[in-house]
C-alpha cells in the first residue's frame, strides 16, 4: 500500500517532517495535492477528504496521512504510526516514547515559530499583527530559541550512545525533524540561530549531517523540496530578526 | 510500582489531564511537587529531577512521568504511555492512533487557550501583554473555540459506535481530557464557551457525563482537585471573554 501524504503543494510547513521521513526511508508514497488534478490530485483532493461526510477519522486540518484504510492527521501521531514501519525508530517501548517526547517538543517550536507572525491569528495576515510580531518574535529569539536547543544540545550530549544521534546510535524520525527545525529557524531568524547554534554544537553536528545522508542530500536537491517561502511555518522577514 | 506524576502543585494546568487519567483508573499514585519535602516531596523535588545533570532523558518541562525507571515528558506522550496500562485506549493500532491524535488536537487548543493571555511570551506578566492579549482572545473566542469544539461535534456524531465517547464504545483517556478542556474553557471564557456548546450538544453532554462518573465525581470533590486559578492555563480575565 502506498502512503499517501495530503499536505498543501506549495509549501514545507508540518507536512515537511513527514516528507522527510518518507524520503530518507525511500519508500514510494505520494504528495496528493501536488499531483495533477487529472490524476485525482491537487488541492481539491485534499479538500474533499477533509470535508467527507463519511469519514469518521476526518482530521481537523493537514497534514494528514492516507494509508489503506486508515487516515491520521497530526504531524507527531503519522511519524508515531510511520516510525516502525520506515525503521526510523527504535524497538523498545523506552526509546519510542522517548523518540516520540523529542518530536512533540519540536512540535511545541514549530507552533511558536507560527506565532511569532501570527500572533493574534490565522485568519489575519502579518501586516494586519506587525506591532504584536515584533514583540513576540524578540521573546522568541532571545529567550525560546536559546532553550530549546540548549535542551536538544543536552539531549545528545547524555545520549548514551553518543551524540550523532537524538535516540540510540541510528536514525530517526526526530532527528530528520530536528534538521527540518534547523533549517527552519536558519531560514527564519538568521541571525540569532547562529547565536544559538554557536553555543549547541552537537545540534548543528547533527543538521550538517542528516543533509549529507544520501537520500536526504537527494531530496532537498530535488523539485520535490519545495523552498522556504513567505507561505509557510518559517518565515523570513528580516524585521523579526535581529 | 507506583505512578510518580511530577508537576507545578497549585495549578492544574498541563498535568490535569494525567491526573484525571489516573484519577478515573483508580490506580495508585503520588503526585511528587504535593507531598511534603520531609517525605521527598514539594517543588524542590520537581526541580531536582528536571535538573539531574546525570539523567539522560531529563524532559523539557513538567509534566512528566516516572514509572520504575522511565521518565516521560509531554503531556500526550505520558497519556500515550498510560492508556494501555491504564485500559483507557482500544486495543487496535487504529483506535490507539485516533486518540492520540484527538489527544493532540486537544493539546493544540490548550497551547491556544493560554496564548490569550500569554500573547507575547512566558516570561511576561499577564499585565504587560494586555493589549495583545484582548487580540487574540477576540480571535480565539469568535474563531478557534467554535471551530474546534465543532470538530469534537463532528467526531462524536459521526463515531459508529454512537456519541456517547470519542473512541468506540468505552472511556477513553480523550474523553477525560475532552471533559477537562470543556472544563477550562467555561471557566475561562464563560460566555463564549455556552454559546459554541450550544451547538455542539454531544461535546456538551460527554463534559457532563464524565464529571457524573463514579471516580471522577469523587476526584472533582476532592482536595486533590486544585481549583481553577489565575496561575494555571484556563485563567479568568473577564475583559477577554465576551
Amino acid at each position: 500500500m502506498t502512503y499517501q501524504l495530503h499536505y498543501w503543494p506549495t509549501i514545507q510547513g508540518r507536512g515537511e517532517f513527514v516528507r522527510l521521513a518518507l524520503e530518507a526511508a525511500g519508500v514510494d508514497y505520494v504528495d496528493v495535492a501536488r499531483e495533477l488534478p487529472a490524476a485525482g490530485g491537487g488541492e481539491a483532493a485534499l479538500m474533499r477528504r477533509v470535508r467527507d461526510p463519511h469519514n469518521p477519522f476526518a482530521p481537523f486540518a493537514p497534514p494528514f496521512l492516507v494509508h489503506g484504510d486508515i487516515t491520521i492527521g497530526q504531524t507527531a501521531a503519522i511519524l508515531l504510526y510511520l516510525g516502525p514501519r520506515l525503521h526510523l525508530v527504535g524497538e523498545s517501548e523506552e526509546a519510542r516514547i522517548w523518540t516520540h517526547q523529542l518530536q512533540l517538543t519540536i512540535a511545541d517550536v514549530v507552533a511558536e515559530a507560527h506565532d511569532t507572525h501570527h500572533p493574534v491569528g490565522t485568519g489575519l495576515y502579518y501586516e494586519d499583527q506587525q506591532p504584536e510580531a515584533r514583540r513576540v518574535a524578540q521573546s522568541f529569539r532571545d529567550e525560546r530559541i536559546p532553550k530549546f536547543l540548549g535542551w536538544f544540545e543536552q539531549v545528545l550530549q547524555r545520549n548514551p550512545a553518543g551524540d550523532t544521534h537524538l535516540v540510540g546510535s541510528a536514525l530517526s524520525y526526530a532527528d530528520l525533524s530536528l534538521f527540518q527545525l534547523v533549517a527552519g529557524l536558519q531560514y527564519a531568524f538568521p541571525k540569532a540561530t547562529a547565536r544559538a547554534l554557536a553555543k549547541a554544537p552537537s545540534v548543528a553536528r547533527l543538521h550538517t549531517n542528516v543533509a549529507r545522508r544520501q537520500r536526504v542530500h537527494e531530496y532537498l536537491h530535488s523539485p520535490r523540496r519545495i523552498p522556504f517561502n513567505e507561505d509557510g511555518i518559517f518565515r523570513r522577514y528580516p524585521e523579526l530578526d535581529a
